[in-house]
């Protein structure tokens, strides 16, 4: 529980009850988990949490858009920082994606199991900012292939795989795990490179395999 | 509601129930699911369905077993029918991992969300499990490698991707949209090829980006 202030040292702030949420659906799922649960994770009473929200619906949706946002803007900025070419474009897309859904695995399982569990008003907001975020990855593809360095014949596909196969790092992904994430990352840029069929050029060299199972970071 | 013969034709069967649990875990999760909301949407009285399960658990792990079991036996097949060429075992499969999960989208959204949800001992059994269904992938990939067919330095992280992007086409994929399930699984048998780097040569021959956002199916 952490104190944000002497006035409110008896109460956590939004934080601990989002954190508390996060939890709650993450391990329970939305419709396991109830206000009750939540406030009891957050070491609060129901009123506390109904004090900042007005419903579990309106927790999930902060949850979901939340994430959802800084999901867009860390990939727009990712992507603006890889400027106009759609390799540089592509590979950074999909890395701060990897990096994004590692940061937080909770988050990432709970956005992307729940959309179920949105409102229809809810849902309606949520789905057109998805595609956005889809987008990005989209119009880097699509560039690339009209400029001839990506060689797949079906862009649309290979950008939502690129986007699932990210996505779903966090799925697996344990921190301590024998990579880091940024390794992990790094290896998911240069696999949506592969994926989308980008041609051979001194920025696709990779080490050959070595029969090993995995090339330890270091090598490169 | 089926009726399986005269003896039981006042109480559904097994598949009835399994039915009911599954759309009840798919819409609101395991643990926003009781015993009670499955035996209302199959139509049966709870202790109809305790007649059949002694526990909700018992009631996933059928479901996640079953239908892990049908996708390793699926899988095998379908790399067996393919030969010995590592190419032709990861197209077959992808294309089948894609098949098999499309083909019961409700099944494959619990399956691959409430691992959360199977108690200790039933995850005990269940991850080796699953672990074998990568393996089938794995194996596919490090003959390719090892062959000098396929030229990820990362044959274990690729295979993993293949295996993750071809399970959740079940999120997206909807019967009735503007590809079948047939078609997608050809293009992620070719896009799980892409991604391993596998050597160019016939077999990887694909149409060149029309500048279309899909080329339809029948283009080839």
């Amino acid at each position: 529980m952490t104190s944000t202030g002497p006035r409110t040292s008896s109460r956590p702030g939004k934080s601990a009850i989002i954190a508390a949420a996060l939890q709650c659906f993450h391990e329970r799922g939305y419709e396991g988990s109830s206000i009750r649960d939540v406030a009891q994770v957050a070491g609060v009473t129901g009123a506390a949490v109904y004090h900042y929200y007005d419903s579990k619906q309106d927790l999930l949706m902060e949850i979901m858009e939340d994430f959802l946002a800084k999901s867009i803007t860390a990939t727009k900025n990712a992507v603006a920082r890889a400027g106009s070419d759609p390799v540089a474009r592509l590979f950074a897309a999909a890395q701060s994606h990897v990096l994004w859904n590692t940061s937080d695995i909770a988050a990432s399982f709970v956005v992307n199991s729940e959309i179920r569990s949105l409102s229809p008003e809810n849902r309606a907001k949520h789905i057109p900012k998805r595609d956005e975020l889809q987008r990005i990855f989209d119009s880097a593809v699509e560039d690339g292939c009209r400029e001839g360095l990506f060689e797949t014949p079906w862009p649309l596909e290979a950008s939502r795989a690129v986007t699932v196969m990210c996505t779903f790092v966090a799925r697996w992904y344990r921190p301590g795990g024998p990579l880091s994430a940024e390794e992990i990352s790094w290896r998911y840029g240069h696999m949506a490179l592969s994926l989308v069929r980008a041609v051979r050029g001194p920025h696709m060299e990779l080490p050959a395999y070595d029969g090993g199972m995995t090339i330890e970071p270091t090598s490169f």
